[in-house]
Formats: structure tokens, sequence, C-alpha cells
């Protein structure tokens, strides 16, 4: 294997709807933090990738080169990556092979979606054309319709009820309610939860993540700058990806992703853990049957009782294994691009003990990001040092 | 240093106007020629990186999943990457990197355009989008404006002539005659070339690349694997990258990229050699002026000296360094995220002695690849083992 990478600053703007804030702005605002957070100033770094998943919500047509320039990273070698909703974590696997192979020494990670600019019923007709344009997306399925399939699926097979999908939300906008950049800060009640507007049945407005604006960053480095850096890097010790057909008609379930368990495994093999060992984790919970299906992905609960883990509110901390304890993209929000190295964020701070909602004494932690209905998954495995805790 | 890189197969679909071909049955057709020249099967790669530039040329969001489920490699993990016109030899250099760092052994590149599914002029439109949107684009200014302002100031700076101009065209057009696969197969006369119906002063039709549709795969892979697959590896010895400002009116310069020449210095560092060392070279020739100041910012000619070099015919076969003689962007065609991948074919089948236009004992291979304006460059050396020839 190539060099051993580590994170040694985080960024993350406020998500929402940041009327006025522009692409390059949104970025600005989580790279200033990420620089702040290392105590780096732009000429410390090589390159930067950057996780951009809609160029027709940015406005902009090959939008990698103008957040570079604007974030004060000119002269430096960029690219864009993007997996739709997994672009977050593509861009950080793609920034670990440039410099694990050596190729780069430091590089800036940014993730990036400014998606309030259109209506929401535009930003999901966009969204919707990432289906299969000739095979899906003429027949009107939109993600929610995806995932709406799925949760039938789910319920079908293991009896997993509409309570249980309820109280994934519920848990979700609990914590994001205490996460001051989170876009809905406010608590649900389960009732409230599970009488929301119908979106597409079962799921219904609770069920679904946010369509929100904003950007998160991560300065990623190899091991002999990390040391120099910083006394708390954040190691990434696994990074697995997969994938899966494209139409999801051709899939061999609606009940897991296997794109999902196969980066599980990945990243589980190459970190030399299991899903025991993770103290917490960060799912991808664009609908809530999402976070259902991804505990038992990941190996957090049997096929069949994810439901059974959030009923019992193991996912809560305090429980077997805490989950989106700062709001998930349920609540925290879903700026497309931005998700995935949010989670980075999230992670980075709970290793560190600096989290707003702490996971006590905190040491590996999981990221698990999903893109289209499943087409990608990345599951990137991040350690803290034990000694230095 | 991670682990060295070899190319071991590729494949070039045929440029040009290909109605009735959807991108992911262009991307099949490089992918199955590529396959077939390495003698492997789907099941030998470990994952992909497919360079497309526009989701809206594709008519699909988030097109990676899709192209490589049809190309037979559903389950393998997939990416996008973006770097507007240089996003071929941008996937390269991230499959490098995934390699190198031991992530993975073997990668399929994918490169490909859909463009002509709509208009010529929309699709002008379409590209001038990757100007920046807010203070370039709304004033009008597409890709022929950007570059007919390099011409400018390249002609009142060094007096470059506009006959030097359409020699660059007059050379592509030569050797794209004689490629079966490239978009225009004709020769154009110097007369017809200086001639042609103005585009953008003093930019003409002949001096502008075309809007092609077509695709380009080649396998990437480790030290160790390619032994065991070919006895004629190509080893990708080095790779540069450069970046400049978004805007061109915060340039240093408007007759140099500042982009390239960092590419190609880092380049020719990790490979070890110089520019005198590069025996044939493909040039990111989206208009003629480019192609002449790629000769200058590559060290093939002096600063003002590129008129100069095509004038007397150092880039044909038998001159100094061959430039080009697959017919380049203008008569091979610019289908744009193929066109990096569609560089590195070239050069392997140049380096392998199988060229359908060779450059004898060519030893050494050089590829540059510009991206919108000049916001990017990727110069990539490819080198083979002496011993084999």
């Amino acid at each position: 294997m190539g060099k051993r990478v580590a994170i040694v600053g985080v960024g993350n703007g406020k998500f929402g709807k940041r009327h006025g804030f522009t692409a390059r702005e949104l970025a600005h605002e989580a790279v200033k933090e990420a620089f702040e957070d290392a105590n780096l100033t732009p000429k410390d770094i090589q390159a930067s990738v950057i996780s951009i998943a809609g160029e027709q919500f940015a406005s902009q047509g090959a939008p990698a080169a103008l957040i570079n320039d604007y974030v004060g990273l000119t002269g430096k070698p960029t690219i864009r990556v993007e997996s739709a909703c997994a672009s977050g974590t593509a861009a950080i696997r793609t920034a670990y092979g440039l410099i694990s192979s050596g190729l780069h020494d430091i590089i800036m990670v940014i993730g990036v979606e400014k998606m309030n600019a259109i209506s929401s019923a535009k930003a999901t007709e966009l969204m919707a054309y990432a289906g299969d344009t000739r095979w899906e997306y003429p027949y009107g399925v939109s993600f929610p319709g995806f995932y709406a399939l799925f949760a039938t699926a789910h319920m079908k097979k293991y009896g997993t009820t509409r309570e249980q999908l309820s109280m994934v939300s519920v848990k979700n906008h609990h914590y994001g309610a205490k996460n001051p950049k989170a876009h809905l800060q406010k608590e649900v009640s389960l009732e409230e939860a599970m009488n929301s507007v119908p979106i597409a049945a079962p799921l219904n407005l609770y069920d679904c993540s946010l369509i929100s604006d904003g950007a998160a960053a991560a300065i990623l480095v190899s091991e002999d700058l990390a040391k120099k850096i910083t006394d708390t890097p954040v190691w990434i010790t696994g990074i697995g990806a997969g994938n899966d057909t494209m139409l999801i008609a051709e899939r061999e379930s609606l009940t897991s992703l296997k794109s999902a368990r196969d980066a599980a495994q990945q990243a589980y093999k190459m970190a030399g853990i299991g899903p025991e060992n993770v103290d917490v984790a960060e799912v991808h919970d664009c609908f809530t049957i999402a976070e259902i299906i991804a505990y038992e992905d990941l190996g957090f609960a049997k096929p069949g009782e994810g439901g059974k883990l959030i009923e019992e509110e193991q996912t809560y901390i305090g429980g077997k294994i805490p989950v989106n304890v700062d709001g998930g993209l349920k609540a925290k929000g879903h700026p497309v691009g931005a998700t995935g190295v949010s989670q980075a964020y999230t992670l980075v701070k709970q290793l560190r003990g600096e989290a707003v909602v702490q996971v006590d004494g905190a040491e590996i932690g999981l990221s698990h990001n999903v893109g289209q209905s499943g087409q990608f998954t990345n599951v990137i495995i991040y350690s803290r040092d034990k000694k230095l805790k």
C-alpha cells in the first residue's frame, strides 16, 4: 500500500436555504473554516478535489476552476468529481489516491451544492434526471419514488412498520435541533412525523431529506505532513466503494443495497475492523428507509432487523451504535455534493472530542454515502490515534 | 512514490457525427476494443473512472453508473471526473492515484461525449457556460472568442501570422485524412484554410476544432499486473497538472497558458526528461492558436517562436517533434470527455509501433490536454520499455 493519509482540518458552512449566496461563496465559508481549523493558509495546499453533483444546480459549467479560484487556490490543480449524492466521499477517495500514491502531499477537498436557486419541484426533477433517462425518468420515477419502492419491499418482506420509519425522522430531528449548522433545527414528534403529508406512499414529508444549500471542506495530508501540522490527525484507515445496476428493475433485491454491502466489506477489511468496533456512524438517510437499510448493510443489525434497531433506540447516543447525531441528511440537510464531506467533518469532530453532540470516547467513525438509488456507495472508516486521548 | 502504473489496453471508437448512437453505445465501442486489445474481459477489471464533461450533452444526470453498467462493469465501483475539455487526462490522473496508492490494481478509464444530439449553436452555448457565468458568459464570450483573444495577443506580441495559424490546420487535416477514426478525413489546402468563413476574428472555420461524438478507453494497471498481461506495457512516467485564474481578465498573459507551463514542468521533472526527449506529442489544438501556444508552453519552441516551428514543418513527421499525427482535435475531432483518453490511445499505439501513421522508433510520448480557456492543463508522459523494441 501507499502512504497513510489523514485529515488535519475541516470546515462546514451553515446548511439551509441560503438565499443570496452562490456556490462559490458557500464553498469559501467551509474552506475558510478548514484553514482556521488546521492553522494553514492557501499557500500550504498543493491541489484540490471538488465535489459538485449538478452543474445545473451550480448554474455553471465545469464549476471546479471557478470555485478553486474563488476560495484562494488559484494555480493549484483541481479536479471535479461527481458520483451523484455520493460525490463528496468520491472526492475524498480521489484525494486519498492522489496523496497515498505520492503525487501530492496535501489536498483541499471541497463539497458544495447550491440547490435553492430553483424551486424544490425543479430540483426534484433535475435529480430525477439521474435515473436512467431512457428507461426510468420518462416514466415519471423520481427519487422519492425509488425509495418508496424500497420501503414497500422492506415492509412486506420484514414487517418494518410506518412507526419505525418515523422513528428515524424523530431521532435525526432530535439531534439536528442541537446542531447550529443544521438546515432544520427543530424537534419533531412521532405523531407529527407519522401524519405529515404524503410524498410517495408509504413515504411522507418527514421521511424525506432536505433540498439544501451548503458546503463542507476537509484538508487531507500524507503521514509525514500530518505529524508536522497537528497532534490530533484523524486517519483514513478504510475505504470501500461499491456499485450496482443502473436500473433498479435489474437489482437482485430492493431491501438491501449491494453497493453498500460491498463497500462496507472492503472498508472493514482494509481497516481491519468489524461493525462492532465502530463508535459513531454517519449514514446516508436521504429517506428514512435508507437509514434502516444502512443499519443492515453495514452490519449494525441483521437483515430485516433495522427497524427494530431504531425502535429500541440503539442508534441514539448511549445505544449500541449512535447514527447521524448531527441530524443527518434528514435534519442537517443534503446539499448533494457537500454531504459526504460533511460526514467527514462530523466524524473528525467526533474523533477529536469536539462535536456539538459528542459520543464520549469515540475512536472509530464510519461514513456511508450513497449515490443515485444505490448505484454508488462509498464507505470510509476514520480512526484517531488512541494515545492522544 | 507509490507503485508504477502502465497502460495495457486501449480503444478508440470512430469520432464524428454519430447520429443514432447514445453516449453509452459510443462508450461500449471503445471499451470493447480496449478489452480485445488487452485480451481481458470485464471480470478482470476492479473499478472504472469515467470522463464526461457535460451532463447536458449526455442527456443524463450522473452518467457514470449508466455507462459503467452498459459496458459490462456492473458491480465495479466507478467515479465520474470532470475538468471541462481536460476531463480525459484528469480521469487518467485519478486512476493513476487509485492504482499507485494500492487501492486498486486495474482500472478501466473511459472518456465519452455525445455532442451532436443538439445543434452546433446550442453545443457552443453549452460550452460557453463553462466560462464564468457571472463575469464572462453574460457578456457573450464563447470559446472561439477566448481563443480569438489569445490569437490576437500572440500576433501582436510576436508577429505570428494568419498563414501560420492555417498551417496548423493544414498539417492536422493532412494526418486526419489518413486516420480512419477521424471525424474529418480530408486534406485542406493552405488557401482553403486561410479563406474559410470567419468565426471570431482572427479565427475562421478551419482554425476551430470539431463538435464530435465519440469515446476512447484505456486499461491502467499496477506494475505487477502489467507484466502478467503484456510484453508491451506503456508506462505513465510523468504526470503534471496546472491551474490558472477563472477569469482570463486576471491572467498574467494571453500569449501563454501558465497552467500548461506548470503541468509540463511537473511532468518533465517526474519523468526525468526534457522536451528534447519527446518523440511524439498530442497537444490540445482546440483552435490552431492553441497548438502554437502549446509548442511554446511545452518547450518545443521558445516563447514567440511557435509560429516559426509550424512554418518550418518541424511538427510534421520527420521534423523536430511530430505533433498531432492522428489529426488532433482539429481533424480527428473533439468529443470533449474523450479527448484526453484518445490522446493516450494514439500515444500507446505510437510507442508500440502500431500507429496508422507511425513515428518510427518512438519511445517517449507526451499528451497535453487543456480545459476551459486554460484553467486546467494536464500533461502526461508515456514511455515504453526500451528493450522491447
